[in-house]
């Protein structure tokens, strides 16, 4: 393997009309080497569903490599537990109730939604663009999807992919009733539109062929600015259900097609790599991937599996919100198991900090820098978590300890339960919280109470953009919920 | 790492006079490389407690690279759910049923038992023995402590270790009363022997330095046999309960004192395999790790985590026999995840193949050849397991299907309960044993129930030996059930 340090050119221009936006910059105004950042972010896969991270059949040599070359986070949080909030969170840096992108009384946007990610808040890919980086969006964007929303609206030079979720926009005159038209799904099913930029160009979207495509977008995109600072965030549409894979990946999987969709996605993640090993940007480019939610138990054998964890998406369980998570870049992030806590909060100032800026001072943030954790030189500025349902929170984390305020086992319809004194769990040492000990740890329930407190002072909540409809012009043909 | 390949000195005269044994020993009578054996096992590890199989707080950095360098095997069985019948079936390659080594009413052997494995048993170490090995087990027996059951007995040249279970000889006077004495254990609450060979050498045993001790022995072992042919059965005492551990890894995991022990034994694996390279055996040694039954989950934080297996301990759920299983021999074992099926059945085959020999021609074996599977030369050809539940069949697995005939919540003391039709799993798609698929597959229920039928008519049932008592002479102060 041939691997060339290049220098990249840094556009000094651009950097610094847009520098006025990162206040906390501490970017130099000179020729640098870039670091280069791909986030890879799948929909609605367990915590369990990786070979390194325990499965016994889905088989994702690609991903146990990086994470065995890299550091596999073993206490990741996402921050929401459906799909909308926490894109909106790992985009933003900021729990999802500061732009008002969460709601408990419609979870995500649908296609009848008018609302999206105020063009208020600054994204990855918008802070990025400012200091010179090319910025790509390829995959499942779940932001809004009017022209004011979308990614080319928010910092990214150019989208290509599904502007919410694949099983939307379902088609009630060619799919089978309820549940039927998942466990052998037809593209033709679900009306999807496919974009790329701000057009429609497929609709229904051929999902069976969406990973590959991706993947060939991705590569190319590599390869386009090989030599350039780049940004791809590559965010699969699966495995949320209805599952499809590529003709290459039918039957592969003992695990059935939930496998086989897995799998497919190990082999783009490989591609993604090799693209970065072809064009010399192996170690001078940091990957991450993890997955916005938890498995949708309720799909049974179409769903994935949270491993040892409690629950599932949708749910302030672990397996709700905490995702298998690597972080990969050889030279750079040092090989380890990382038990710390981290979270998608913190990849964007993690990935500012090491694109050379800082976070912007006008706002407040949610995500720490976990920058010299990757370079191994310091445990992770992560001490505690959040975990919202909606617009409330339900659960708090402080360092070993969880606290249960509220909880509802999500998929078989539960009511949701009021806990006072609330639930208490050590993760470290009982990861599926089977033990309450709340009885035994009064000091730590109301250290958790404060963390809570101030986290709520210091929260201007947004209004919510997820209740806002566009009817009648767009009605949808289905919704799901 | 000096890596020196040795010719080992066969032992011809010793071999000859044993061959007889081995009817269906391939075994020439040269000098030839022999390869060496380690059979590390553990007591009571859930299938979910190593990292490589997803724990996120307990960390095995020695297992997971053996896991990387080597096979992980992801469908591997004990042949029983608890301590005496599962080492017999390792130790024979045959299921426990045959040499009486199982009982639905005592399912294991106490202080007080007069029983233990049968001298018409043939052990790995005999048969090893017969053909010029060195052989040493160190750690628990659990098959007979009587004289003539003892590892001397059955063609170990010694024996280090405790000859049952951890938490039997309980001293009414020195402990506190009930779980009280697990939670803050002390070695004198136990009043368990430490033996060397056929002679108690301490008693109680002090536990907090057995895995240390162990390790110890097993290193001498190593290095006093470097230049000859040596198979070293290494079968901690722990993670059984009570938990203990040395100084060096008190307070050491996130996972609490659970967690402390089993890096105690990564540790542990750690100093065998540096032995092995020290004495330019470690492309020689064929290493396998595995645990004797799944976690004993009524003991809260101190039992383990099957993972995202149904169960533990005692039953005949997935997470009572699956055992995190990994194999490795530098140049010999190819890299590889196996999800094929294999068992502690298949260790007496496939060592005695990878010395030479062929099994025995006068008995019956329930395991396979997989030396093959091991050289990346072919798939597994296991494609069957029989459940038992002391002696009786409780379920069977052939391919990916699992039928459970009778059922039982182990670890809240429910009831047995026989289904009829069986129910049924697809342990490929859905390993944590949630839907039950019998309704779709009555052939494969027919196939289930004809693997059965043959393989009952195929057994001779022996005499049960766990229900032999010892009275008064042997009397236990105390015993756990």
């Amino acid at each position: 393997m041939i691997n060339i340090m290049r220098l990249k050119t840094f556009m000094t221009t651009a950097a610094a009309l847009s520098l006025s936006l990162l206040a906390g910059s501490v970017q130099s105004l000179q020729a640098v080497e870039q670091t280069n950042f791909v986030v890879i972010f799948a929909d609605d896969l367990g915590y369990g569903d990786l070979g390194t991270f325990g499965h016994p059949t889905i088989l994702t040599p690609n991903l146990d490599r990086l994470a065995d070359e890299g550091q596999k986070w073993t206490q990741f949080y996402s921050a929401a537990n459906v799909c909308t909030p926490s894109r909106a969170a790992l985009m933003t840096g900021r729990y999802p109730i500061r732009s008002g992108m969460c709601s408990s009384r419609r979870r995500v946007l649908f296609p009848d939604s008018a609302g999206g990610l105020p063009q208020s808040e600054i994204t990855i890919a918008r802070a990025l663009k400012s200091l010179g980086y090319r910025t790509a969006a390829v995959g499942k964007w779940h932001l809004g999807h009017l022209p004011q929303y979308l990614p080319t609206s928010h910092g990214f030079d150019s989208y290509f992919g599904i502007p919410y979720s694949n099983d939307m926009d379902r088609d009630g005159a060619k799919s089978p009733k309820g549940r039927e038209a998942f466990w052998n799904p037809g593209s033709e099913y679900w009306n999807v539109p496919l974009m790329r930029n701000t057009e429609v160009i497929e609709r229904p979207a051929d999902q069976t062929t969406i990973t590959k495509r991706y993947t060939e977008a991705a590569v190319d995109f590599i390869h386009e600015n090989q030599d350039q600072p780049f940004f791809l965030y590559l965010a699969h549409n699966l495995p949320h259900v209805p599952l499809f894979r590529s003709e290459q990946f039918s039957q592969r999987s003992a695990r059935g097609l939930y496998g086989d969709v897995i799998e497919e996605i190990d082999w783009s993640v490989g591609q993604v790599v090799q693209a970065l090993k072809d064009t010399g940007n192996e170690e001078n480019t940091l990957v991450v991937f993890t997955s916005d939610n938890g498995p949708w138990l309720v799909f049974d054998t179409h769903g994935g599996s949270a491993g040892l964890l409690r629950e599932g998406k949708g749910s302030c369980w672990e397996g709700g919100m905490r995702e298998p998570t690597i972080f990969w870049m050889p030279g750079t992030v040092q090989p380890k198991v990382v038990t710390d806590l981290g979270s998608t909060l913190d990849l964007f100032p993690t990935i500012l900090s090491m694109a050379g800026a800082g976070t912007p001072a006008d706002r407040i943030y949610d995500g720490f820098d976990l920058s010299r954790t990757l370079a191994g030189e310091s445990r992770s500025p992560r001490l505690s978590m959040i975990y919202y349902w909606g617009e409330e929170i339900w659960a708090a984390r402080l360092g070993a300890f969880k606290a249960h305020f509220t909880t509802k086992t999500e998929y078989v319809g539960q009511k949701a339960v009021k806990h006072d004194p609330p639930l208490l769990f050590n993760l470290n040492e009982d990861p599926s919280e089977k033990y309450d000990v709340a009885a035994d740890h009064p000091a730590v329930l109301e250290r958790i109470a404060e963390l809570v407190k101030s986290h709520e002072a210091g929260v201007v909540k947004a209004p919510t953009q997820l209740t806002a409809l566009e009817l009648p012009t767009n009605k949808p043909s289905f919704l799901i919920k």
